[in-house]
């Protein structure tokens, strides 16, 4: 099997995505392996062994993504046995011809502290106060609140949407105490309802996770998911409030589609 | 100012990550707009529009990074107005030619559900089952255990190693119960010795994060944090267990870091 190094200075963040986004497109299996922090002429010595032993082994070329700063050090891995691909070095030229000003590279620039950092973890630590309704009395606070029956992906999306965009999402679950049989939307909730999104899923697909956490039981049976997602869906419609369908998308699409939907904007880049 | 647009059709994650990559290395403030999920010909058309419209009213060439499936829809993009970056554009041949395969581009693959998809859920369900001491009958299972005093940022590290990497982070607080004048690793952590990963920060920024939450309290106080601090850091140093000062670094770099120390793996890419 081809193994497929990602190499920086840096967290090597920038190279995996990189390298991550060029393999997508290609129907093939790999071996990954990252090495973050290459910054010295030694370590890029041992990085070039690592790569040159995966080509000694497999017989086939590793494909090496690289973002590096020092030049000195990337010369280093391009010497490698390695097919190298670097991006930054591409596309740095027409840039800052159309920018009009030169490149001024430093490390660890692009996933290092940026001016709103500390306003990420601000939303990070309001969406786990936040979670599950544990916290009502901050909604006032909350960019988004996301709604939906248990086990429909609303704290990781939660925890997604803070993470990588900044944004204070809480999260509410509706329960058996909301009485499926004639389904309101919660008192609570009420005053916000310009910041609830639900999210739900095919019945099919919550049995399945349901059942990985309590098998056998009324909780997980097929027939109560149904009728859960039914009822809240109903609700949702009859609310006007926006709903995703989350069976085929991953934490990352629901959050992007999500952020699509409500225009919010994302606090950091 | 100049905007800059990524734009796709599909989360736009790859393009955001490619963009500030390369904006890194310029020292410009910039206005950010995500088009995600332009996957027709008339929200291309619509994207266009912004486009121009952004160059209308500063002046300045707005900076396009995209990454498209459609080639179709790329083309309408392309002939806006703005300066356009397509990395995937650029790489592809060389890449196709090295794997000798042709490329299968197919929307949503990067950042769609993988087969690790469910895997990584759980890492994420699993931090936060076992966030901040609360789960400790679980460390078995835990690939690592954050350890540090109050705020020095091991619930945010856990759940980013959990969301990018899979990985299942547990961490653990190291309080006034566990009495700082005399500070011994607490029994309970004893058995998991070889999966503890010490966090510290310097005693100003720790003053300023506790003076936040608590301002003025004996807790915040610059005395206090130094005190816990020298004393856990006393101990990580008596008990050989590896840690970092996460003072000057992201969430990401902490997480990299921690990889690149520990040699965990990740289990996603």
């Amino acid at each position: 099997m081809r193994t497929v190094f990602y190499i920086s200075d840096g967290t090597a963040l920038t190279a995996e995505a990189f390298g991550k986004a060029m393999l997508s497109m290609f129907p093939l299996k790999v071996e990954h392996k990252t090495l973050a922090f290459i910054d010295s002429q030694e370590k890029a010595e041992t990085a070039v062994r690592r790569i040159n032993e995966a080509y000694e082994k497999s017989g086939e070329r590793p494909i090496i993504f690289h973002t590096f700063v020092s030049v000195e050090i990337k010369r280093v891995i391009t010497q490698s046995a390695g097919s190298c691909y670097d991006f930054l070095d591409y596309f740095v030229a027409p840039l800052s011809q159309e920018l009009g000003i030169p490149a001024q590279p430093k490390t660890n620039l692009t996933h290092g502290i940026q001016e709103n950092y500390d306003f990420r973890i601000e939303a990070i630590n309001y969406t786990l106060a936040n979670d599950d309704g544990s916290n009502i009395s901050d909604y006032d606070e909350a960019d988004i609140i996301l709604i939906g029956v248990s086990r429909t992906g609303k704290t990781p999306s939660s925890l997604y949407l803070a993470l990588q965009y900044g944004i204070k999402a809480a999260n509410y679950p509706i329960t058996d105490d909301d009485d499926f049989e004639k389904l309101q939307l919660p008192k609570i909730l009420k005053p916000y309802r310009h910041k609830l999104f639900g999210l739900t899923l095919e019945p099919q697909r919550l049995h399945e996770i349901r059942s990985k956490r309590r098998e056998g039981s009324r909780y997980a049976s097929m027939q109560q998911c149904r009728f859960e997602l039914q009822a809240v869906e109903a609700m949702y419609r009859r609310e006007a409030i926006p709903f995703l369908d989350s069976t085929r998308f991953s934490v990352e699409e629901i959050a992007a589609k999500i952020l699509n939907e409500t225009n919010l904007e994302r606090h950091c880049y």
